[in-house]
């Protein structure tokens, strides 16, 4: 019987959709030894943690904690709460994102209606009035940041909208939160939920969300059981509100990192955060555009959290990015869906939004590039905007 | 705005019903960086958990993998994909996790029969046989290692029953994997589940699973989509499977643990590790005895893994747990359900299950039940009865 070797511990430079970079303080946070999930001094540690997601989501609801699963399972949580059979979501699909939602959605035997724009776009708010009007949902469900696209679509309108017509938002934040401002409570999102491995910085593995009143009241008004178990908000809120009910064991070490990630971002602060995560992207865009490429969303609606780049006609982007990871270590992402081959996706969040990372990129993929054959224009001048754009601020 | 303190790494010995104590080693395998998801070198990782799983579920079953949440998600998996809505299940329920399964398997909207046992006691095949006659289900659920009754099913027949009546047969192997022997091929499982934070000794997070060749023919049967997105084994398979192809960001973190834990398993041999989990507890069992204090399940079935302590008259057993976390930083656990109140769980799981620990707890209840006004008889028998146990093996 053969024994696996021990894992390795190759450095990567982690630019791609996620997972982002974890600092060494949040993985030596899990590190620490364990304590049982009704301990004491376990319960603690959720109670800070929790107030730390408030802070972070902007929201006084007293449900907010993390999902023991990765950003989808939040996703799932949201809807198989929300939803029961028959009725209507109406869920607006940009990207594999909103894709997703609406076959996560779909699973429930609601009546899902799909408000479609073409990748890379964003919709705008009459569009979805006239959503609300036509098909009356009990819920509207919209992507904050598409990650398949770079696209960052605007809220702040949708939630008034949303009570207007008596309906629920659902907003999937998971590569916003973090990395550019998330108002839940301003914006009147009634359900909200994200990931650890994008803007926190923190190993994939759990689900922070939130749910606010109305969700509450919808969820109290259900007919039937939640069709999951595990993820069953009225069983979990047992444990994660008040009472600290058993459900099911909670990932403690996961939380452990959770704990301390949110500790990094509330000694940066948060705003300051958003605002290193705008700068970083700035710096990356106007190298990018030295290079002559381009992002995908428009000028307006590019996150600075994931940035989709379009591959310039002649390169082969699986080349590209092999010789990234092979040669210098660095990770980014390829495309996904419809996107699949014209497309990188390079993302700067939380811990890899740094000035040195925009840096070893750009200059890594202008020789990389030139090791494939493409000189690339003013690649010396791509050094220098980037070189202004970091001065500038 | 308050920023929460940093995590205290209060010391506790683990001797609940999990998590159990997790060695540095594998804490420290936690802290490593992170590697994308489809890093190449991930990948590698991946192959190589997948070979150990198989070689500790006794499988060569292909579809073996951590399910992305603890092992109440690998439950949920397997019931909603090997159920659709009308489809018959027999479920054992002899405890709280038979009773959860039956739970779980009935919102998928299958016709769930429960075959019921007194909590602490185990089915016998005749009657499972009998249940498989006259409810011709398409699947069998049953608990090999109940949790909350520390009793241990006897699994070795019911496989090829199954087979005769043309059933599936689905195993709960959370508190058996790694401590006791669990054969699923020899045994004729079609679908199992463990958690990784009982005897493997790693974090709560992932939910092993395996799945044979039954159990695959009737998930390419399904008329439906199964309910749940992110357990949905169809889709999982793929990026498990040879393609590796992009479903949900895998908990890199918590799979270097369970890769690390593994190993460790591997070096001391598996056999040699069932057997250590087996002298431990008669080690236990006697310095308990001598206390005067018995187990719940018949003395044929009892867990080596979980403890079930009937609390003698007169003790309050919650004041018990309390003195050993406070003066002894021990955790063991309290009764669920209709044992809230009635018994101790003492969990001696992976890591845990050292002769140090069964000592310090023989020591540390004598010392917290004399506090406590309690003189237990023969306490220095107890300790002389251990130490027996200790060398006889």
């Amino acid at each position: 019987m053969l024994t696996a070797a021990p894992a390795t511990a190759r450095r990567r430079i982690l630019l791609g959709p996620g997972p982002s970079e974890v600092s060494a303080r949040v993985r030596e946070a899990m590190a620490r030894p364990l304590l049982g999930h009704l301990d004491p001094e376990f319960l603690g540690l959720m109670t800070q943690t929790q107030d730390m997601l408030r802070r972070l989501f902007r929201t006084t609801n007293p449900l907010t904690f993390p999902v023991s699963g990765t950003g989808s399972a939040g996703m799932e949580a949201c809807f198989v709460n929300l939803l029961e059979p028959g009725e209507r979501a109406l869920i607006c699909v940009n990207g594999q994102f909103g894709a997703r939602m609406a076959d996560v959605a779909t699973r429930t035997g609601a009546d899902v209606v799909s408000l479609e724009r073409p990748w890379g776009k964003v919709f705008d708010a009459d569009e979805i009035e006239r959503g609300l009007k036509l098909h009356r949902p009990k819920l509207v469900a919209i992507v904050h940041a598409e990650t398949s696209t770079g696209a960052l679509q605007p809220l702040s309108e949708l939630g008034r909208m949303c009570r207007e017509h008596d309906a629920l938002l659902v907003v999937d934040a998971v590569t916003s939160l973090g990395g550019l401002p998330v108002e839940t409570d301003l914006w009147q999102i009634d359900a909200i939920y994200s990931g650890t491995q994008k803007c926190l910085s923190v190993p994939p593995g759990l689900a922070p969300v939130s749910f606010g009143p109305r969700a509450i009241q919808a969820l109290e008004a259900r007919k039937r059981p939640v069709q999951s178990w595990y993820l069953d908000i009225t069983m979990i809120q047992r444990y994660w509100g008040s009472e600290r009910f058993y459900h099911h064991t909670a990932p403690i070490s996961m939380i452990y990192a959770l704990h301390e990630g949110l500790r990094v971002i509330e000694e940066e602060g948060l705003e300051k955060c958003w605002e290193r995560h705008r700068r970083t992207h700035g710096a990356l865009k106007a190298g990018l555009e030295a290079f002559g490429m381009e992002l995908v969303p428009d000028s307006e609606n590019q996150l600075p959290t994931l940035n989709a780049v379009r591959v310039p006609r002649g390169i082969d982007e699986a080349s590209l990015r092999q010789r990234l990871l092979s040669e210098y270590g660095i990770e980014i992402g390829g495309g996904l869906g419809e996107f699949k081959g014209k497309i990188w996706r390079i993302g700067l969040m939380g811990e890899s939004s740094r000035s040195a990372n925009v840096g070893l990129l750009l200059g890594a993929m202008e020789e990389s590039l030139a090791g494939m054959g493409f000189g690339m224009r003013d690649a010396l001048t791509a050094m220098e905007k980037y070189l202004q754009a970091q001065k500038a601020g």
